[in-house]
C-alpha cells in the first residue's frame, strides 16, 4: 500500500493531494455516514490519462478505489476509507462538443448540472436531469447514481438521457459504449449497466449526452394545500388519472409542511396540512394548469395559481426548502423509496403507522407524479440509533410489499446494501455480483458498497 | 443428444413437436438465413414451468436452446439447426394485468404487438414500440432484439418501454428483475441489459411494460417528393433542426420509390425522385404540420398534406408497399445501419459510392428521424452472394466512420456478428461475451449467435 502511494506520487506529483483536511474530506458525502478513518490520498485527476494511471496502479497493487464527483450522494457510495485511493474526477469539467442538431453534447464527468446548463442554454438545448442538487452534483455522478430529480415524470431520470459513456475498466483500460446515434443495439446495453452502478464497475471519464430542445410556452405554477396527506396524495393520483402530465410535482406531508413553515417563519396551514407544488409547461401549460387546478379543487385542495415567473419560483421555494429543514430539525437519515403511482395513498399510511409503532417522526417529500418517496428520519448526534434503523427497515418491507422498490434514484451505497437481496432475490444478487467480478476480478473498484460483504 | 429428447418428451409430453414441417420452419426466420438442417425438436412452452423445464433438461445435457418468438427476426437470431432445441413462446400469450392507473401491463411474451394494441385501446393506451412487423411479431421477440419502428424519435424504443422481465436463467431457475414502479436504482440494469440479448442470457417469460395515453387530437400526413435523396435527405435534417417533432418521418430514395411505384402501378415520379412521409400528432398536429410543409417546401419538395386519416393511410400505404416491393425484385439482405441524424446525407453519398464501385443496387428506406437507414441488398437466389458481402462491409464500414453502428434496431444474430469486434473494440467484445459467460456457464443460450465462434 505505502508502495501504491509512492508510485502514484512518483506518476502524478501535486495531483496527489495527502492534505489531512483533503483526507478527512473524502471519508463522507451527504449521507451523514462516514468511513473509519482517512484514505491513502485523494487524486485529482485532469485526464482520462491520468484515471489510467490510477486504475493501471490499484489493479497491480491491489488497491481499492473509490471515485468521487461532488461527494453529495445520500447512500455513502462515494465514502473512501483506510487503505482506499479516493479518486476525484471533480476537475475534469470540459465540454467537449455540444451538436444542436444531434441533440447530444460530450462532456467530461465532473462538470455541475448547472454549469452544463449554462452552458447549453445558449443554444436553446438542456439536458433534462434535474436533481434537487443539481448546484452542487456533477453529471459524472448522477450518471453513475442514477440520479431522478423533480422532472422525472414528464422528462425522464439519467438513464433516458445518456448514449454512451468512456469508461475506465479496472485495470486501466478505455472502453466506449453506446453510440452517437439515437438507435443502436450492436451487443449488450453496457451504457444501461453502468447507469447506477455506484463506481463498482468502471469510472465515468467521457459521456455522450441526449439533449432536449428548450421546452417554449408559459410555466404555470400551483400550490395547494389538503386537510391531509392522505388527501393529498389522492388528489395528486387523480391529476395523473385525469391525463395530465405535469413537468413537476411534489407533495409534502403535514410534518414536512410544519418544519419548513417554521424554518421559512410563514403562518402555519391548519395543523395537519399537507401540500402539493404543481408545474405544467409546453404550448398548453395555461388550458392544463387550469384543468389541474379543478381537480385539486374537487379533491379538497386550496389552490393558488400562477403563470407569473417570479411568484412561481416563490411557490416553489417552499418546497426547496425541505432538505435545510430537515437540517435545522438535527440528523437525518433520507429515505428513498418507489411505489406504483397508485399505491402511494397507501404507502403514507404506511409511514404514520411506522411513525406510531416506534416513535419516530419521519417528514416525508415525494415526487408524487413517479410515486418516488424521501422519508426522513430525524435523529440527534452524529450515529443513526438502533431505534431508527428498526424503523427504516420496517418502511423499506412495507415498500417491497406495495410493488415498490429500496432506492428510486439515491442508490445502495451503504445504506441500502443490508436490503439488497431482499428485493433482488438470492440469485440475481448472486448473478449481479458475479458481473460485478467480470469487470473487477481483483474487486478493487468500491469494495464494500452495493454488495454487502 | 437423444436423451435430450426423451426426457423433453416424457416430460412435456405433446409439447415436444418434431414435425418434418414444424422442425424445418424453425430452421429460419425472415433474414433469408437458414441453418445447415432441423433442430431435435421444437418445443410448444405453454407457461413459465414449461420453459424451466426445458431449460433444465438443456442444461443438465448441454443441449443448446434456440428461443423463438414469431419468427420474424432480420438477422438469422431465431435460427435453430442440428443438435438445437427451438423452445417457442409463441403460445404464451396471455395479459395478465393491465393498469391504467400505474399506465402499465404484465404480459407473457408470445403476444403480437397488434393484439396487445388491440387489448389496450378500449383502456386509452398503447404500447409505444412499432416496428413494421407489428402484425406478426411478438412482445418478447421485440425485447429480445430491442425492437425500434416507425414512432421511435418521437416515442422512443423498446428499451424505453419496459419496466421489468421474468426471465428464466441457463439452467432454469427464474428470476424477476426491474420494478412496477417508474423509478429505481436498486443494483444493476439486468432489464436493459437483457433488453436485445436475442436470446443469449436467458429467456424471456413475461414483461411489465410501460404503457402510454392515446395521445389527443388530429393525425396530419405529408408526403413530399424531392429531386434527389440528398436533397430528401437534407429536407429531414431541416425538419428536425427547425424543432419539428413528427411522429413519423421516413424517407425513400430514388430506387426504392422506383420499385414501389412499379409494384403499385402508379405513375412513377420524375426519374431520380425520392420521398419523405411525414406524421405529426397531438394537439399540435396541424400546426406542426403546415409548419414542416414550408420546410420542406423551402428545401425543394412536392408536398401533399392531408388531415384526413383515410387519406393519411393511403399515403403511408406507399411507404408501407417498401418490403413487398423488395421481395418482389428477388431476395434482398436488410441491413439496418444508423448514423447520428446529422450524418444522412452523407450516409446516403456513402450508399451511392458502394453501389458504384460494387456494382449493386441498393434501394433504401430510412427511419429518417431518428438515422436509422435499412439499405436492401437485392440479388437473386438463396445464397447471398459474395460481392453482395463486401459491398455490405463497404457499408458497415462507413456507418462506423460516421460515428454510427452496425444495427439500429435488427440485432447482431448470424448477420453482423463478424463486425461486432470492429464496432465494440476487442476489450469490450470480451467483457459482453464474459457477461455471457456469467448467466450461461455452459453455453447452451442461442449458441454461435452474436459473438463469432
Ligand atoms: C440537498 C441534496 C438534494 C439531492 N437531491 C437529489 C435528487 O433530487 N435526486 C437524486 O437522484 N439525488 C439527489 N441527491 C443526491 C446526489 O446529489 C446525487 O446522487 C448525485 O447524482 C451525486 O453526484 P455527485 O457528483 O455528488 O456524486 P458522488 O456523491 O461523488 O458519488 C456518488 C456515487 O457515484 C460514484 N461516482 C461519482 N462519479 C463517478 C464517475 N465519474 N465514475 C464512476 N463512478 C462515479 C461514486 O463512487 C459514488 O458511488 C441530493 C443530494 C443533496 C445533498
Ligand atoms: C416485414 C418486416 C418488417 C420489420 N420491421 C421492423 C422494424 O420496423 N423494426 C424492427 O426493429 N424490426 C423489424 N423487423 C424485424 C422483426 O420483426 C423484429 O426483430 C421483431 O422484434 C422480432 O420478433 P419475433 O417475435 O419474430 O422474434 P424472433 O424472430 O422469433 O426472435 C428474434 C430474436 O429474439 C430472441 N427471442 C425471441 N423471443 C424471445 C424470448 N421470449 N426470450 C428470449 N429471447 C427471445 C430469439 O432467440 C432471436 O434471437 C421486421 C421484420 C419483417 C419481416
Amino acid at each position: 500500500m505505502a508502495d501504491a502511494l509512492a508510485r502514484l506520487q512518483d506518476a502524478l506529483g501535486e495531483r496527489v493531494d495527502t492534505h489531512a483536511a483533503s483526507l478527512e474530506e473524502a471519508r463522507a458525502d451527504r449521507s451523514g455516514f462516514r468511513s473509519d478513518g482517512p484514505p491513502l490520498a485523494v487524486v485529482h485527476a485532469e485526464s482520462v490519462a491520468d484515471v489510467q494511471t490510477v486504475l493501471r496502479i490499484a489493479h497491480e497493487t491491489r488497491t481499492p478505489v473509490v471515485t468521487r464527483g461532488a461527494g453529495t450522494g445520500l447512500a455513502g457510495a462515494a465514502n473512501a476509507g483506510p487503505g482506499e485511493i479516493a479518486l476525484s474526477v471533480r476537475r475534469m469539467t470540459r465540454i467537449l462538443e455540444i451538436s444542436p442538431n444531434d441533440l447530444l453534447a460530450v462532456v467530461e464527468p465532473g462538470i455541475l448540472n448547472d454549469d452544463l446548463g449554462a452552458a447549453l442554454a445558449p443554444h436553446g438545448l438542456w439536458w433534462a436531469p434535474d436533481p434537487a442538487s443539481r448546484a452542487i452534483s456533477t453529471v459524472g455522478g448522477n450518471i453513475a447514481t442514477g440520479a431522478g430529480g423533480l422532472l422525472c415524470a414528464k422528462y425522464g431520470v439519467v438513464r433516458d438521457a445518456v448514449l454512451g459513456l468512456d469508461v475506465v475498466l479496472a485495470d486501466g483500460r478505455l472502453i466506449r459504449t453506446g453510440h452517437r446515434s439515437v438507435k443502436g443495439v450492436t451487443g449488450y446495453d453496457l451504457t444501461s449497466l453502468l447507469i447506477g452502478s455506484e463506481g463498482t464497475l468502471g469510472v465515468v471519464v467521457g459521456a455522450t449526452l441526449k439533449l432536449r430542445r428548450l421546452v417554449p410556452g408559459d410555466v404555470c405554477t400551483l400550490s395547494a394545500f389538503f386537510p391531509s396527506v392522505r388527501a393529498a396524495a389522492r388528489a395528486s393520483a387523480a391529476v395523473t388519472a385525469a391525463g395530465a402530465q405535469p413537468a413537476i410535482m411534489e407533495l409534502l406531508d403535514a410534518a414536512a409542511v410544519a418544519a419548513i413553515s417554521a424554518l421559512l417563519r410563514v403562518a402555519e396551514a391548519a395543523p395537519g396540512s399537507a401540500q402539493l407544488t404543481i408545474q405544467t409547461d409546453g404550448p398548453g401549460a395555461r388550458a392544463e394548469a387550469e384543468a389541474i387546478a379543478r381537480v385539486l379543487r374537487d379533491a379538497g385542495g386550496e389552490v393558488a395559481m400562477t403563470d407569473d415567473a417570479d411568484e412561481g419560483e416563490r411557490l416553489l421555494a417552499f418546497r426547496r426548502a425541505m432538505h435545510p429543514a430537515m437540517a435545522a430539525l438535527g440528523t437525518s437519515l433520507i429515505e428513498d423509496v418507489s411505489v406504483p403511482r397508485s399505491r402511494l395513498p397507501e404507502m403514507f399510511d404506511e409511514i404514520a403507522r411506522v411513525e406510531r409503532e416506534h416513535g419516530v417522526v419521519v417528514p416525508t417529500v415525494a415526487h408524487a407524479g413517479d410515486g418516488n418517496l424521501h422519508p426522513n428520519f430525524v435523529f440527534d448526534g452524529d450515529e443513526v440509533p438502533a431505534h431508527v434503523w428498526a424503523a427504516a427497515d420496517d418502511l423499506f418491507r412495507s415498500a417491497l410489499r406495495l410493488g415498490g422498490t429500496l432506492t428510486g434514484e439515491h442508490g445502495v451505497g451503504l445504506l441500502k446494501r443490508r436490503w439488497l437481496a431482499d428485493e433482488l432475490g438470492d440469485d440475481q444478487w448472486r448473478l449481479q455480483r458475479d458481473i460485478a467480478r467480470v469487470f473487477d476480478p481483483r474487486g478493487i473498484l468500491n469494495p464494500g458498497k452495493v454488495f454487502a460483504p
